[in-house]
């Protein structure tokens, strides 16, 4: 069973509910059989290299906040992240995630996303340095994913490198109706918006499990060409 | 869309009929929205390492054959692959492909499965050298699908390593009732059963990618902690 999230590095409820449904798929009876594929989401999609700011002055300008309001909100999210175990240093950066999400799906065919994400996340919400802007900031997280450094450059060198399947994540976000993330989808047909609690996610785990077709074959005629305990009939 | 395909190593109707999908999923308009996993398959369950046998004796032994009746059935064989462009050098080995199924697991771990899968393919049924009872051959082959040779010797020392990956798959496979291999699962609901020809695939996947099921959201409150367009708001 597959198990597709929609997210974005610069999105706090990413983080936090990711650890909650690892927290529920650690403990779900079939996780060896869960498949989780991360896909790609914009969350500020005008955003363009080079232009990130603290995140307190782009909540206090984008929401006529005070800087009191900013500081509460990242404390708000700071204690929900502890809540889960999970670091949070105030103070961080808001700005450009497309590269990230071109190595996130670069890191997919090195069979290293998850490893990759999580660490993306622990070095935009826990650690001082900036992940944006920094090219090189970003292959020193990747090297530590299990990313080869100079393949990791020559993607964040050629900007067409895994750019369509960043777009073809946004636009299937669209067509499942995702208008924000975390957007879980189970096994393709079920939808989970947001940070839900890990006993959310795992009943929904369960009713993903449950809900399974039966496999009906389609086409296997007699003369199929096929080998069984048999071995490999030639049909004539 | 995810496509699952059951396969033995030493199944010549896996090499053509991989080589049948293959084209009917390079024609297929939503290709980049196909993923494709590998699943192991035992063929001759009761093989041990160290027994490999030349696939003549093999036939002959097991089905009471003359040497010409095997012979033409390879024969027979050679002419099926040539007609989908692949080359079958006669005079085959029959062994044990435990070990190189515990291999596809660490390649997809490693992002490099399909690349393993069709270059064991081609070494078992296109190239002098058996891969059979020789782990040295593993890895050169391994090596080749870009992964580590270090790495690959140390999967292929541990015998549990992976193994209760293929010992899932083997019990998957039950469970979808694939008696013989090829097996093909489409969108874990449809399933197709032997080396059909490009154009059953082709229309295999048609009907599966248009039966998906729409995403229904099945949690996603009101208060459900999501960051959207508006920013990462935090109940209260």
């Amino acid at each position: 069973m597959r198990v597709e999230i929609w997210t974005d590095i610069s999105c706090p409820w990413c983080y936090v509910g990711q650890a909650r449904f690892d927290k529920a798929l650690a403990a779900f009876e079939h996780r060896d059989e869960v498949e989780v594929v991360h896909r790609s989401f914009q969350l500020d999609p005008r955003r363009v290299k080079g232009d990130a700011e603290p995140i307190v002055g782009h909540l206090m300008k984008g929401k006529g906040w005070t800087r009191a309001q900013a500081l509460a909100n990242e404390e708000n999210l700071r204690q929900q992240s502890a809540a889960e175990g999970l670091p949070y240093v105030m103070g961080r950066d808001h700005g450009y995630t497309f590269d990230m999400h071109r190595l996130l799906h670069f890191a997919r065919e090195e069979g290293r996303q998850h490893e990759l994400l999580g660490l993306l996340y622990r070095a935009n919400f826990a650690e001082e340095r900036s992940v944006y802007d920094d090219d090189e900031r970003l292959v020193e997280i990747a090297v530590r994913a299990g990313l080869d450094a100079d393949a990791t450059r020559a993607v964040l060198a050629d900007p067409n490198a895994y750019a369509a399947h960043v777009r073809a994540d946004l636009r299937a976000a669209r067509a499942v109706g995702a208008n924000g993330v975390p957007f879980f989808v189970l096994d393709g047909k079920f939808g989970v918006s947001g940070a839900q609690s890990t006993d959310m996610f795992a009943r929904a785990l369960d009713q993903a499990w449950q809900s399974r077709s039966p496999v009906r074959v389609v086409a296997g005629a007699v003369d199929a060409h096929v080998c069984g305990p048999d071995g490999c009939p030639v049909p004539h």
